[in-house]
C-alpha cells in the first residue's frame, strides 16, 4: 500500500500527502510554528471568520501545486518525479519565513528583512537537517532552476500562492465575490518555451481572477478598519522599541536588541501569541501612547480612519495632534503616534513587471493586455493609490 | 397565522410566498407553462446541468425583488405595500411571454414579436381575469409608474432579472466564476432622486458583476457549441416553414399559418416539448436538410463551428456549400442551410444606453465609468464582436 | 498528449473522460436519449430545481466510479486497466434502459419489464455495435464477473449509483440535508475477500448515508404531492391503453399494441417529451377521466392526497367515488380512476438482503447492524409503510 | 434610517445587528475577549481550519436566534420586542464565561467552576454596567422567565447554540457530513403549551440533526488525536499547579493561588494566548514532565492514543509507566503523567433528561422517540462509552 495521508480542508475537501519527506517537513517545528501565525493578521477584526493560519494557507498552496503538476503532466509537459517533489516543497515552505502577524509586522520586528529572505534562510537550514534533499526546491524557489515555469508556479502572476490565498481568504472572510475559478485556471495552464501560460479559452477566467484580486485588496486587505488595526500594531512595536518597553523572551530581544544579536532559531520561536501577550502586558504600561495603542488592539477600540483620493493636508494632522496632546497631557511628538497619514496602493495589473501570457491555438503568444477587447488595458497600468488619515477619537 | 408558503430552491435555500394573489398567479396555467421552457435553451448540450426552467428563474427573480424591497424599506425609502406587491408581480411575470426555447427561437416561431411584448399581452390578459388587480404591476413593467426605481428593479442595469439569471445560470452550469455577490449588491442598493443607485462601497461588487456577465456571455451563452445548436434550432423552424413541413397542433399553425391567424391562447399552449417532438418527427422527413438538422439536435451531432476575430470570407462558405451539395446530392441553395456564417456580440457596459450610478457619501453621483480608477472605461464602449462559421462535418 | 475531455458539473466541478470508447458510448444516440428523461420524474412539481436528467446522473455515477477505482488502486487492490474501463462502462450504462419518466412509468408503458432488463438488452445491442468490447462490462453488470466487488460498486448497498443520486437529487432539490459525504465514503472503501467493505472509521459516515437516504425517501421521493403526480401519470397511460386513446408514433404503439409488437429501437426513441406532448393532446380528449388527469398534470392541478399510518377504509373511497361520479356525470367505475388508495414504503436497512460490511483494523468483519452502539439495529428491519388516499378535489 | 450594522460570516452570509444595546454588548471588552478563545480548543491540530473563535460562534447563535424569533412571530406566537431583545442578548452572552481553551480546560484553570456559572456572573456584572437592562436576559438564561420556550431556544435539545456549533464546526473543519439543515429546522419550530416543539414534517430533519451530532462527536470532538492534545493541555495546567511553575500575570495567579484570591476581572483578562505563551515558556522548564508535555503541544508531538471498547488493564499502564520512568530517569509517579487511561462518552439522545417534542397536525404531541418508525429508540438510551489510553511514544 502506497504511503498516503489525508487532511481535511473546508476549502478543497481533502489534501493528500503521499510523500514521506513532505510529511516530515510538515511535522517539523519550524513548519508547525505557522499554526500560530494568522494568515490575515488583523483582518478578523472586520471579518470574524478570517482567523485561518499561514500553515493552512501553505498546505492549500501545496495542494494546488499538486493539481497543477498533474494537469501539466497530463498535457505531456515533462516534469520528473524529483522535480515534482521539489516544486511541492518549494511552495510548502514559501512562507516559512513569515514572522508574527506576517505582512502587518514585516520589516518592523526584524527591521529590513523581507519574509522571503528569511524563508530562504530557513529552507537552507532545513536542507542541512535533511541532508541536502531540499537543494532542488531551493533552486526552484530562487529561480535558479532551468525549468523556469516551476518557479513561476511558486512565485509569479499565476502562482498557486495567490490562487490559494484569494480562494482561502475569500472563503474564510465570507467575501465570496473574491472567489476565483482556481480549478478552471489550473485546467487552462500550459507551458511554452519553458514559460507558464494560459490557453486562449481561459482568458475570461484570468480577467475574473485579476478583478477578484482587485476586489479583495480594496474590500478586505486594505479595508480601512484593517489598515487602522495593522498600523496600530506596527506602531506598538515601534513605540516599544523607542521607549525600551520590556516583555518576555525571546520577543524581548527583538524589541530591545539590535537584529544581529538575535538568532534564526529565536526568530523561529516567536509568533502571534508572543506579540499579543506582550500587547496585553503593555496595555498597562505607564507610557500613555503605548498603553492606548495596546488597549485599543485588545478591546477593538481602533483609531478612526478615513480614506480620500488625495493626500491629507499636514495642517489637519497638526491640529489633531495638538488636540490629542492637550487631551492626554502628552507632548506633540508623542501625540503624533496617535494621528498620522499614509497611503495604500494596489495595482490590478502592472505592465512593466507582470506578464500573463495567453497561448493561442495557432501558436501565437500575447500578453493578456494585448488580446482583442482586453479588459486589462493601459488605463490600468498605474497603481490605484488611496490616502488615509488615522487618529484617536 | 399569516399566509405563508415556502418553496425549496437550491440557489437561495427557501423562497417565501406570503401573498394570496401572487400564489394564484403562480398557480395559473400561463405561469405553469414556464415549467416546460428551458431557461437556457440548448446550453445543456455543453453544460448538462443547465436544464432549469423559466419558471424557476422567475421565482428566483421574484425572491430577489422581495429582498431588494426589504433592503430599500430598511433604508427609509418609501414603498407602499401595494407597490411592493405590484413590483413583485411585475418581476414574477416579466418572462411569461417567452415561447419555446426562449431567446433561441425568439422572432422565429412568432416572427417579429419580442418576448416582452408578448409578456405584456399576457399580463394584460391576466389583469382582466384578476379584475384589474395587476394594473400597477403593468405600469411598473412599462415604466409608466411614477417611482422609476421600481421599473429599474424589473428592467435596468441592476435589475433582479439579471442578478438571478447570472446567479442561477452559473449555479446550474457549474461555471462558478459567473457567480455574482447578489446579496452584497442588494445591500448596497439605494434610491436617490427616484433612481436606483449603488452606494460607494459597492463599486467593486458591481465591477465584479459586470465582469461575471462578460464571462458568462463568452464562456456559456455564446459558447461555440451552444451557438451551433441554437442556430440549428432556428434553421429547423425556418426550413419547416419554407417547405411546409407539418406537425401536431397547435405548433403546426405557427409553422404553417400566418402569425395573425394564431391566437394568444394558442401561443400559451406551446412549449419546448412540442418543438422537440416535432424535431423528432422531422428527423425522418424526406427533406434532407430538415432531417439532418433535426437528427443533429436529437443525437447531439452538431454542425462544426469556428470563431474568428474577423468575418469569414464568402468563398469559404461557397466552397463548403459546393462540397456539401455534392456529398448529399442536394442543390447549392439547400446546402447553404448547412453552412453559414454569423456574428455574436456582447457589450460589457454600453456607454450610451446603460447607466449604473454610484452614490457617494458626500451626495455626489457618478456613472460607474467615471469614478476614479474605473475598471469600466471608454475602451469598453464598443461591443465585442466575434464571427463564426458553422458547417456540416 | 493523452486523450482528455472535461465536462462541467455543478455537483462535482469537472468530470473527466479520458477513454475513447467511453466517449463514443456517451456520443451514441441511445445514451443521448437520456438527456430527455428526467431523473426525478414529477418531483420538480414540488422542488422546481429537480429537472436534472438521467444522462447527468449517469455521468455523475461514472465520475464516482472513477474516483472509487482510483482509491481502491491506491490501497493496492488489484484492478486491471481493462477492468477499470469495464466497471466505468457498466455504471455509465446502468440506467440506459430507463423509459420515459423512469420509475414513475416503469412497468406501465412497457408492462412487466424492469428497467435493468432493458438496460441489459441495450448494452448487449451496443456490445454488437462495438465489436464485443463491452463484454466485461456486461459481466460486471450481471454479476458474472469474478471480482464481485466491481459489481457491488455498480449495484449494491454502497454502489456509486445511489451515492450519486442522493448527492445529485439533494443538490438539485435544495434539500441539503439529503447530502452525503460521498468523498469520505469513497476514501473509506476497501476490499476484503473480494467483497466491498468500509473501514472502521467510516461507520459514522455510513450511518449518515443511511439516514440521509431515509430522509430523501420521505421528504422528496415519497413526498405526498410527488406521489399524487406520479400516480396520475401512471393512470393516464393505463387509461389511455384502456380506452385506446391515440397519439403520435412510436409512442402510440406502446399505448395501443401488445408489447411484443414494439421493437427495442422504438423503445429507444421515446422519452419524456413524447409522453408529455401526448398528455397535452389528451387534455382535450372526450374521455373525461383522461382529460382531467392530463389537464391536471399540465396545469399542476393535482389530486388531493393524504398520508396515514393505517390503510384507508374502503367506504371512504366508495363515498368519494359516488360524489365524483355524480359531479362529473360519469360511472362509478370511471370515478374510481380519480379516487384511489395506495401505500408507499421504504426500508432504512433491510436485514435480510442488504449488507454493509465494516472492516476492523484487527481483521474482523461485521455487518453494520452488529457493531457496538449501532444506530442501525433490529428495530429497523421492517419497512416503513405509509398509506395514502388520492382524490379529485 | 433604522440603525443597522452587518457583519460578514462565511457560514450564513451576513449577520445583521439592528439594536443599539446589542451592539454595545458586542463592543464590550468582556465580549471582545472571546476573539482570543478558540471555539474548538485543540481540534485544529487535526482539522487545520477549525480555528474559529467563541466570538464567532456566539454571533452565529445570535443570528439563528434572530431567525428563530422571526419564524415564531410569523406563526402568530406572541413575543414582545423586549422579549426578543432579551432572548438575543441571552444567547449572545451564553458563552461569555468560557475561559482559555473553553471545555478543554474547564474545571482545571478555575477548579470546580462550570462555564455557565461564570457566564452568569459576568452577565450580572454587565447588567450593573448597563443599568439593569439585561435583567430579562438573565431571567431567560436562568429559566426564570415565564415563557419557557425562550429559555429552550437558549439552552435545550433544539437550542440555537448547538444548531450553530454543529453548523459552524462542520463548516470550519470541513467535515461536511456534520452539517445540519438549520434553516429547515428553524422553519419547523413551533410553540405549544409554552414549550418549543417541532412540526410533524420536521421529524426527518431532527433525526438527521441527532445523527449529525453523533457523527461530530466521534469524528471530531472525540477524535483520538484531539483527545490526546486536550488531555495534554489539562495535564500541563495541573502539573504546573502541582510543581508551582510560574508564568506571567494574571495567569500566574490562576496557577499558583487559591481560586478565591483571583477576581472576575482577572478571569476576564486571560485567554488562549496567555496559556499558549506559558506553555512555550514551560517547554524549557527543568521539570521533565512539564517540559515534555509543553514541547509536545507546541511542536504537535502528541502522546500516542488508542481507543478500545473496554477499559484498559491497569497492568498495561504500569508497564508503560515503568518503561517511561526508566527511559527518562524520572519517578514512576512522574511517569504516570505521561501514560494514563480515560473514557470518552456521548449520548445520541438521552431518554431521561432530553425531550424533543413533535407536534402533530391533529394536536397530539409525542417525544421523538415515540413516533412510529422512530430512528431514535430505546436502544439508544445508553451513552456510548469508549476507553482510551495515552502514552509517550
Amino acid at each position: 500500500m502506497r504511503f498516503h495521508k489525508i487532511i481535511n480542508d473546508p476549502v478543497y475537501g481533502f489534501i493528500t500527502i503521499d510523500d514521506e519527506l513532505i510529511l516530515q517537513l510538515i511535522a517539523h517545528p519550524y513548519y508547525q510554528r505557522l499554526r500560530r501565525i494568522h494568515q490575515m493578521a488583523m483582518a478578523h477584526l472586520v471579518y470574524p471568520g478570517a482567523v485561518h493560519t499561514r500553515l493552512h494557507h501553505s498546505l492549500g498552496a501545496y495542494h494546488l501545486m499538486r493539481l497543477a503538476l498533474q494537469e501539466l503532466c497530463s498535457k505531456a509537459i515533462e516534469i520528473t518525479a524529483e522535480e515534482q517533489q521539489a516544486a511541492k516543497i518549494a511552495i510548502l515552505l514559501h512562507d516559512i519565513g513569515h514572522g508574527p502577524f506576517s505582512h502587518a509586522l514585516e520589516h518592523v520586528l526584524a527591521e529590513g528583512m523581507h519574509h522571503e529572505d528569511i524563508s530562504l534562510l530557513i529552507i537552507k537550514d532545513l536542507n542541512k537537517q535533511f541532508d541536502g534533499k531540499l537543494q532542488m526546491a531551493i533552486d526552484i524557489f530562487t529561480n535558479a532552476y532551468s525549468k523556469k515555469f516551476l518557479h513561476q508556479l511558486v512565485s509569479g502572476q499565476l502562482d498557486v500562492d495567490r490562487m490559494d490565498y484569494l480562494t482561502r481568504d475569500s472563503f474564510f472572510t465570507g467575501v465570496i465575490e473574491g472567489a476565483i475559478g482556481y480549478d478552471r485556471i489550473l485546467k487552462m495552464l500550459t507551458v511554452h518555451n519553458g514559460e507558464l501560460m494560459i490557453e486562449e479559452k481561459g482568458i475570461y477566467s484570468i480577467e475574473k481572477f485579476l478583478v477578484a484580486r482587485r476586489l479583495m485588496y480594496w474590500q478586505v486587505y486594505l479595508h480601512k478598519t484593517v489598515v487602522s488595526a495593522e498600523q496600530m500594531l506596527r506602531r506598538i512595536i515601534k513605540r516599544a522599541k523607542q521607549i525600551g518597553a520590556t516583555c518576555h523572551e525571546p520577543l524581548n530581544s527583538f524589541i530591545n536588541l539590535p537584529l544581529e544579536n538575535v538568532s534564526l532559531e529565536q526568530f523561529c520561536s516567536i509568533d502571534d501569541y508572543d506579540v499579543l501577550v506582550a500587547i496585553k502586558h503593555w496595555s498597562h504600561h505607564p507610557d500613555k501612547v503605548l498603553a492606548i495603542l495596546c488597549r485599543g488592539i485588545i478591546d477593538r477600540v481602533l483609531l478612526k480612519v478615513k480614506y480620500a483620493a488625495h493626500p491629507f493636508d499636514g495642517t489637519i494632522v497638526a491640529e489633531k495632534a495638538t488636540e490629542i496632546a492637550n487631551r492626554l497631557s502628552i507632548s506633540i511628538e508623542d501625540a503624533q503616534w496617535l494621528v498620522f497619514t499614509g497611503e495604500a496602493s494596489s495595482s490590478t495589473y502592472n505592465f512593466e513587471n507582470e506578464h500573463i501570457f495567453i497561448w493561442f491555438k495557432d501558436g501565437k503568444v500575447k500578453d493578456i493586455s494585448e488580446v482583442d477587447h482586453a479588459l486589462i488595458n493601459e488605463n490600468m497600468q498605474h497603481k490605484i493609490k488611496k490616502y488615509y488619515i488615522c487618529y484617536l477619537r
